[in-house]
């Protein structure tokens, strides 16, 4: 086999057999096939796609290049996770995995941190004092076992072909890949130990896909991969034209999932919360309907068994529990300004993407993967799309250092606020829900 | 300027900017861009296409990346040369050059080796003991000056971009991209010093191109690059369903050339070199009419002034000028053996590609560049399509030395002839002319 007459056979648009692709990843990884002959294969998948049979066998390869967790013989609820797309504000995660894991599914959950405009879950977490991402094979297994949630960042050992392709796409111009995009996604969940997913499919100026026609593209690829895989995929598509929530920043958001696993804060973000936690349980076969694992999800968070599973979470890996009942132990930055409106109105739209920008200038994301952040910076949004806006109305809050990055902050935010005169509807918070 | 943003915006089918261009090329020479964020640009080109400003800007780059010889100040009638895609047995180059300078154009000729099923022009040409195709810029220029025609490799010094991107491209899947095609011919042409090209633009079972509309494709794409760049492209879509002429192999094919120049040899031939090199006629601004053109050729072939002007250019580069008035002074390989048919019936089709890898397996050509090859050996086709097929007629001589080749050559050929019971047409010679 010639790597090179794989790449013509899947450039002239023929379906690459189960071979050709365990071929060219393992060729690859061996470095027999060098850097520029994977970037011709990637750029011609761009173009011709893969099907869903050709993408699960690209999983497959990715998977077998590292480690993987293989929870079948653990004493452990059927493991179901979650993953999104990424946007401003979405802290869904840290409300979602105590909830789930209260509610009876097992919840061995790998996040990563935040780069460019959109946060991190394992950042998020970090900013709970003493918080451990880094978990041993023992320690995610034992956890798994005693309390029934894990949140950890990626091994190293994980997936090691998903590190040398993304750094291979992200310079070749080949990321916006849905096959290559599901074939990331679904090795690093399946190594981890997941048996289905819930999918999390942001969609709007903040998201990765721009348009309801490339997210949902997203969406049905991850589903027919997980067929193909035997780890059903269960996908929403959900509003990513304005954060989710009110609060952007890592001490910020878990403020916010605290509140929300409180059965407080805001709306948008219980809802999404709920019904994807909801999907969990039906993926675990702890509910059968929607309607009973939406209301069984209500109940964890009224009866507080969520909340107290987010409490045995954050002692099992280390974090100091008093934030759970005390917020104030969280550090946030000490120093407010505010944003104001200049005309009346009503919210017509936000560019997310530069909200989510505006507070990265501030410290609370990277803009490279090597820069440090600040855990107690962000923003708190104070208004929605559809409100009317009056003149010097309060728009943002943004809660800074000492005023570094504030002027970009502000210079950003003025910018990303468009205000008219007509009426506007609040956009959809749920587009869609496949299976 | 960043070279992915370039990629990208090649893949979402962007028109690059002359400045796009010129920066992805020099990155890439100066090794600040690495081969596979260049692998991937060559495959979005693949899929993009390019226009044909822009595939005038590549290959204005290209040129730049190496030598040009200058000839304008050179006293040399205007410099028209010929390119073909290659075919088996397509020797038009040996007669056409002299012919043309005999006609009154300059023929500043660089051309190729052999590789594959496909011979090349050097090696046909070192055939004849002494000729000497390695010629300095001087020689080159003082040639074109004595004697108006010259026949050379391409110095190392010309367009060393596309070495490079050759190289890629043969690894890589992107060798059959019409703009990538056209700028790789275009600037070596235009480095050699030629003002105007005919351009041979082979079709079918032999050829690089398989369908008429592909070779049409690449014809027009010359076409529009030389527009660009002040440089008229003339091309002729021929045939490549069976060899032109009946001899292939090196010292055999020089044979039949001078045949041709004497007004003699296979028809097939003699039409296709005249009617080329008419057309260079009509580039070089020598005659206005396809017709007076043609006329000029066949008198400067009846008054012997063609074959005088081969014995110059062999005299010119230390060849043995006696060869031309006495042919059995080149070497030919001493043993023949015969392709007989097995059945009777008309000759419907050539594998003319399987032919051209019989005569390789001979010796007469080469299935990588460092393989040596045997001038003397080669390959005599006894019939073309249409002709009446009687049982044990011979097909083929096959000229070999002491059988080295000789049963995987016969096993090869006796693969190659489609004989049926129906008549068939001969196929047309010529297909299309564009301008």
């Amino acid at each position: 086999m010639r790597f090179v007459d794989i790449i013509i056979r899947k450039r002239d648009g023929a379906t690459l057999t189960d071979e050709e692709i365990a071929y060219a990843i393992q060729a690859y990884l061996r470095d027999e096939a060098a850097d520029y002959q994977m970037a011709a294969l990637l750029m011609a998948i761009f173009f011709q796609g893969m099907t869903p049979a050709e993408t699960a066998a690209l999983t497959r390869e990715m998977i077998s290049s590292g480690e993987v967790y293989d929870l079948s013989s653990l004493n452990i609820p059927f493991p179901v996770d979650k993953h999104s797309t990424g946007g401003v504000g979405d802290k869904v995660s840290l409300p979602l995995a105590p909830l789930a894991a209260a509610c009876g599914v097992a919840v061995p959950m790998v996040s990563g941190r935040g780069l460019g405009h959109t946060g991190g879950t394992l950042d998020k977490l970090e900013s709970i004092p003493g918080f451990n991402v880094r978990l041993t094979r023992e320690q995610y297994f034992r956890q798994l076992e005693k309390i029934g949630v894990v949140m950890a960042g990626q091994s190293d050992t994980f997936v090691p072909a998903d590190k040398r392709l993304y750094a291979l796409r992200d310079v070749t111009g080949t990321v916006e890949s849905i096959p290559l995009i599901c074939a990331s996604i679904m090795s690093k969940k399946i190594a981890s130990g997941a048996r289905a997913l819930v999918m999390d499919v942001k969609t709007g100026s903040g998201a990765f896909m721009k348009t309801l026609d490339d997210s949902r593209a997203l969406a049905q690829g991850l589903i027919g991969v997980g067929k193909e895989m035997q780890r059903p995929v269960h996908a929403f598509i959900t509003d990513m034209n304005q954060p989710l929530g009110r609060k952007i920043g890592n001490s910020l958001e878990v403020l916010e999932s605290l509140e929300c696993l409180r059965g407080e804060g805001p709306s948008d973000l219980r809802e999404i919360t709920l019904r994807l936690t909801a999907e969990m349980l039906i993926l675990g076969g702890v509910e059968q309907t929607e309607e009973a694992a939406f209301a069984r999800c209500v109940r964890a968070i009224e009866n507080g068994s969520a909340l107290t599973k987010f409490r045995e979470l954050v002692e099992a890996q280390g974090g100091d529990p008093r934030i759970v009942d005390d917020p104030s132990r969280l550090e946030v930055a000490p120093d407010v300004a505010v944003l104001e409106a200049e005309t009346a109105g009503y919210l017509a739209a936000t560019d997310c993407r530069a909200i989510g920008n505006a507070a990265v200038v501030l410290g609370a994301g990277r803009n490279k993967m090597t820069d440090s952040i600040d855990h107690g910076v962000g923003l708190e949004m104070l208004v929605k799309i559809g409100d009317r806006i009056e003149p010097k109305q309060p728009l943002v809050r943004i809660i800074h250092r000492g005023g570094k990055g504030l002027d970009e902050c502000l210079a950003r935010l003025r910018k990303a606020f468009v205000i008219q005169s007509e009426p506007v509807a609040a956009p959809p918070l749920i587009y869609e829900r496949l299976t």
